[in-house]
């Protein structure tokens, strides 16, 4: 569904909501794909979207909702459900969505839902909750198909047909050997092409790509994504397999760790605020902007420091703003490409001498370039010769100080594992300011000998 | 493979190379993934890559290398290579990867391969080339598994390793009708579980979600992305079946249009430079800068109107760091939370109204606490009260005007259809640099009566 069309599904779920149209609503709701009505959901206040949510009468669909839904909303809605309500949602979802689910939960409540929920299925999501949340293990789903290497394709054919008719993204099958170690895989489609009484070892293949549980999710997306797989399999530190990370959770991970790479950058948190009240928007953008007030402090000492050769030298300040502009743009350049290099395998984090020695190159050439310019528009304005010539240093030590400080500082952080995206932002600009400011008054008063 | 073992792989193959060691060297190329080798690429010189390409036996490896590398990479690497063999190559491509590097050719090079191919596959070839690249058409494979609605569960599977044997991705048999109509699919999964005499009509899903050959690419991806499908059927404008997504293709897409996003965000370019020669970065990041140059040469002609009021009141000098750095810093959260939100989704183009007002209460409150703290400081150092009321209200103006300014500007560009990641790096900043400027000179040459 396009974006035109949820934004008409809104519009009249909200209309039949004012008008109380509920057999209309219920109708509308339950042919609805559980992903739209999620995107519906989101521009509901809460009273509504408990109204709505109790119109829905497929269970699988209300489980698809649960897991599309923000935590805070999520929260929200199941406040004043009963817990057997909650419980038979949860029962008919993927164990990988309940964990996740559960795992944000206050501990009370997610212990009652355990407590409450069938030993099998609780067990498997306890399971799951073991394992960090973002790695390999916290986003494996324990449903998978494996088979041992003397079965034949028609047996496993059957297998689907019983035993695994509940595995639910089933592509691959795996075969394992008597200790449930990974020993190779086939296709779906491969099954159907051999002969029925083929064994699986004949046609199966050995070479199989798998994770270990605490691989890192970002890590282990990034591999499914350049082997072009559906599906990776999961193995403990003994290789045995124990669940298998899907296509379409990569898709997700991918998704939300671009977007939070982004607001990390810019400074303005981690999750997406937008949904969210203007309070709750504000409060979380507030400690970001603190770096940039107590830089902004600092530089205004640094320029009290001068103050002399100002009273002196008025047009002095009238450079400000040009150089801790280029110093600030071309430090989030070097900054944004060390942290988006770092994130999609392009720049190696042991390489952090030849990155920064590039950048410190390009911040030298540009600064030259854009310093020349500059001066010259300070030449022209003021016919000053020393301050052009001060003016221009100031840019090119700004823009290459900013480009070396832009890609040292996200490389360093990486190195001692510490995430880059967040030393990107306030932090970087803010420094680089400081330093700009800087160097552009102590060059010019001994240029201009005040 | 992870990062680790990449390095590993760079570094022996450089040895083997400078050692000459090429049969040792063959094996190694001849047994590692293209995926991983693409990596290896990247960090040669091109008459290294040549060499190394060069030990390459399997053509589908060298297919897939094709196919990962950058359009630069590729153009170096098959400069001086016969026709016959890039065709060969070529051939053994999916058609769709094969129109993409098509398409980035010089057009007389393009053409002499299209003229060597076979001719069915250059006609695949041909027709992906009619479509533009970034619409649904342009990143389809032709390659899909489309049966008649009478035809049974097991002649399904028959067809499979028959005349569908070289279809790559098969996990969905479509339906169609006399006339090639798409009206309905059956996972191949279903055709295994259900009795092999049932007609493909009895339990074909009838409510096929498709989109349109001209879908912008990343509309398809969100599509794919929200609703965990592992391919969309593509139709042309009578819903005839002529292509499918895959969902691989979705992934590079949503992490191409990540890296664009965020880069452009930077004023950084469009695509990733960070491989690049220092020259080439430099001429590519250069253009970007030249917003923020001539923002920042207004600014110093506005301040120099105030030179006067600067030449009396030396430290007026010292605030325009942080009044400059607090608005840059809450426009840049303002409009990474827009485009970031336009491009998932979670913000509609047409809700504009409602997201500046929004982003400017929260740049108001902002303003009013960051603005009392940093009036208090210049209060406490200089002891002026009028100096203080003028720096804490422009801090206020900047921040709202800044927030107005980040949101407003990105939502207009989309309104009008332009990418408004591009509006958000240098062209916002240096917008608010110069306001903030003019605003803060105005108030306090007024307030303190200079």
């Amino acid at each position: 569904m396009a974006t035109d069309s949820h934004r008409i599904l809104v519009e009249s779920t909200k209309r039949l909501l004012r008008r109380g149209a509920i057999s209309h609503l219920g109708k509308i709701v339950n042919k609805t794909h559980a992903a739209d009505l999620s995107v519906v959901f989101r521009s509901l206040s809460i009273a509504q979207q408990r109204k709505l949510f109790s119109l829905i009468t497929d269970v699988e669909q209300k489980g698809i909702l649960f897991s599309e839904l923000d935590t805070d909303t999520f929260q929200d809605l199941i406040e004043d459900m009963k817990i057997d309500n909650i419980v038979s949602v949860l029962e008919s979802m993927p164990a990988d969505d309940v964990a996740d689910i559960i795992g944000r939960l206050p501990e009370e409540k997610s212990k009652s839902i355990l407590d409450k929920m069938k030993t099998a299925e609780s067990e498997e999501v306890e399971d799951l909750l073991r394992y960090e949340d973002d790695t390999a293990g916290g986003i494996m789903v324990p449903d998978f198909i494996a088979l041992r290497e003397d079965v034949t394709a028609r047996e496993a054919i059957e297998s689907l047909q019983t035993e695994h008719s509940d595995v639910e993204m089933a592509f691959y099958l795996y075969v394992v050997d008597e200790y449930g170690k990974l020993v190779g895989v086939s296709s779906l489609r491969q099954l159907v092409v051999v002969s029925p009484e083929t064994p699986l070892k004949e046609f199966m293949i050995t070479d199989v790509f798998s994770v270990q549980t605490d691989m890192d999710q970002e890590e282990v997306a990034r591999l499914v994504a350049r082997y072009d797989i559906l599906a990776v399999p999961v193995v403990d530190g003994s290789n045995r397999l124990v669940g298998i990370v899907t296509v379409d959770d990569v898709i997700d991970i991918l998704r939300k760790e671009a977007t939070e790479d982004i607001l990390k950058m810019a400074g303005a948190g981690e999750e997406f605020v937008e949904t969210k009240s203007i309070f709750k928007s504000t409060r979380i953008r507030l400690p970001w902007l603190f770096a940039s007030c107590l830089g902004g402090i600092c530089a205004f000492y640094i320029i009290g420091r001068f103050e002399n050769s100002l009273s002196k030298v008025g047009y002095l300040a009238a450079f400000i703003p040009v150089i801790m502009g280029m110093g600030g743009n071309i430090g989030t350049q070097s900054s944004t490409i060390v942290v988006r290099g770092l994130a999609t395998g392009r720049i190696n984090v042991r390489d952090i001498w030849a990155v920064v020695f590039k950048e410190l190159s390009i911040g030298l050439i540009l600064g030259l370039v854009y310093g020349s310019l500059i001066g010259s528009v300070a030449q022209f304005r003021y016919s000053v010769g020393a301050l052009a010539l001060s003016v221009a240093l100031a840019v090119i030590c700004s823009m290459s100080i900013a480009a070396l400080v832009g890609s040292l500082v996200p490389m360093g952080f990486a190195r001692i594992h510490i995430d880059p995206a967040v030393a990107t932002g306030p932090l970087v600009t803010t420094s680089i300011d400081i330093i700009s400011v800087f160097f552009y008054f102590s060059i010019a008063t001994w240029f201009l000998g005040i």
